[in-house]
């Protein structure tokens, strides 16, 4: 920690591209395009562009619990945006979404298409559109609206924070990890102690607030994500270790965490989504990697 | 760096309370009440308890901009919860939100008070229950909690990130530094791309997006927060610092940034707010010191 230390900041600060650890080439300190290129449009009512990290999840997962209960409005074409190779910097991503992050969204089914980004506001503007996954009381749904964003505000230090100081930055520094363990260990108790007496984060009826949590906290206390299960100690929150597995368990939650996914066991990748069938396909051969 | 490139994380992360930093005393890896207090309540629709950071000045701010079209039903007692002290771990507290963070919100003119917290869905409650400051048509809305839902997921890079680690954290670290300086600066040039043909955020209405992203980024470009102008170069995002002005022009504003703030300039201050000629009281004297 010496030289640390004694590191004095510059009094402007300029960007060295050399500086970063993994995902490092892919951060800049501008927005906005660096090359050009529009984005494919297939037939469905949305269409999505996307890749199948916790935030990408969430609307897949939405998507795909519409279609199970029969919103047959809510099918979508799922378009794959590599963000390790930089594509949500290209215009038709830029135009879509200006902060370049995935997902992004379009309703092509309303008047004119509307742009949806930010995996909160998409999970809300589906729930509003077909009235689903959002309780109808004004006290139930203001809980719910509550824990959507708690989530949006919380997983930035679980991802942004702890994940990339515990697994992708250079070299391990402790007062950083010590910092984000800190606080994602207290927000899994929140959540722990949250689901003590209910089934769901925002009290009986599984909501867009399980939706957003679950690919975060899911895949922390469930698939060992980080590699941190030990180290955060995960089982100790057994309510949400509880949660987690009885959302796992859902037919539409299998679908929606592969879509959009092209690393891990071959059975849970699904490139692109264009029909429901895909995902049987999918599971012999992932034959829409060639559309990749 | 030497030392922290030799760092070795332990299998088990453990608490260590010497950890930490300014503000680390308040910092825990566990949630729930600390002590059994109950909140206070006062004689207004809505009961406030929150402290005058950039999150509770969202709430302030909306419930005067409210006020000041003559929405007479958004009056509001706004009590200090002081969480350099601890407060937001009061039994009473928690209750409230559970998450331990201001600012929260009771709605007493509801057919039972309704608990609303995280300052997004305090801003979307209250747009919603009358009608104001978020737009009527889906295309507009949509886009305005595009924005509001981009303030949630950015700011803790701002707040939790840039902050921390070049104001707060208890030596200088270079990694952590550059890594959310580069983000920060991403953000402010997101807004300034974002305004450079429109007047805010989410298109030609003020609405609940500026209110959410003023109080943060509003306060690095026109106040210097963590006295860190120079070094993020804020002047040179032209279109953030035109917005911001405008916005701090507004009454509302100016009060609403007054609410449950004690530091700074005592004209710049109002303890707590239970009735409109508080701010004006308080000018001369904040005799609402002494309720606190």
């Amino acid at each position: 920690m010496s030289d640390s230390e004694e590191y004095q900041p510059p009094k402007v600060w300029e960007w060295k591209e050399e500086n970063g650890g993994t995902w490092a080439k892919l951060n800049r300190p501008t927005a906005g395009a660096t090359h050009d290129k529009t984005l494919p449009v297939g037939k469905h009512p949305f269409q999505l562009y996307s890749m199948g990290t916790p935030n990408g999840q969430k609307v897949t997962i939405m998507l795909e619990e519409l279609l199970e209960v029969g919103e047959q409005g809510a099918e979508y074409d799922a378009y794959l945006i590599k963000i390790n190779e930089g594509d949500q910097f290209s215009s038709g991503f830029v135009e879509l979404n200006p902060n370049s992050k995935i997902p992004a969204l379009v309703d092509h089914s309303a008047e004119k298409p509307i742009r949806v980004f930010e995996s909160g506001s998409i999970l809300l503007y589906l729930a509003e559109k077909f009235n689903r996954f959002i309780p109808g009381t004004l006290a139930e749904r203001t809980e719910t609206m509550n824990w959507l964003f708690w989530q949006m505000g919380s997983a930035p230090y679980l991802g942004g924070g702890f994940g990339h100081f515990y697994a992708y930055a250079p070299y391990k520094m402790q007062y950083p990890i010590d910092r984000f363990t800190m606080e994602v260990k207290r927000q899994l108790d929140v959540l722990d102690k949250q689901m003590a007496n209910q089934p769901y984060v925002a009290g009986q009826e599984y909501s867009i607030a399980d939706i957003a949590i679950w690919p975060w906290y899911g895949g922390l206390v469930l698939e060992g994500q980080y590699d941190a299960a030990e180290f955060l100690n995960v089982k100790s929150y057994s309510n949400v270790v509880r949660w987690a597995e009885s959302i796992a368990a859902r037919p539409a939650v299998k679908r929606g965490r592969r879509v959009n996914k092209f690393w891990g066991p071959e059975e849970e990748q699904l490139h692109e989504r264009h029909d429901a069938s895909d995902f049987d396909i999918a599971n012999h051969l992932n034959i829409t990697m060639a559309s990749t």
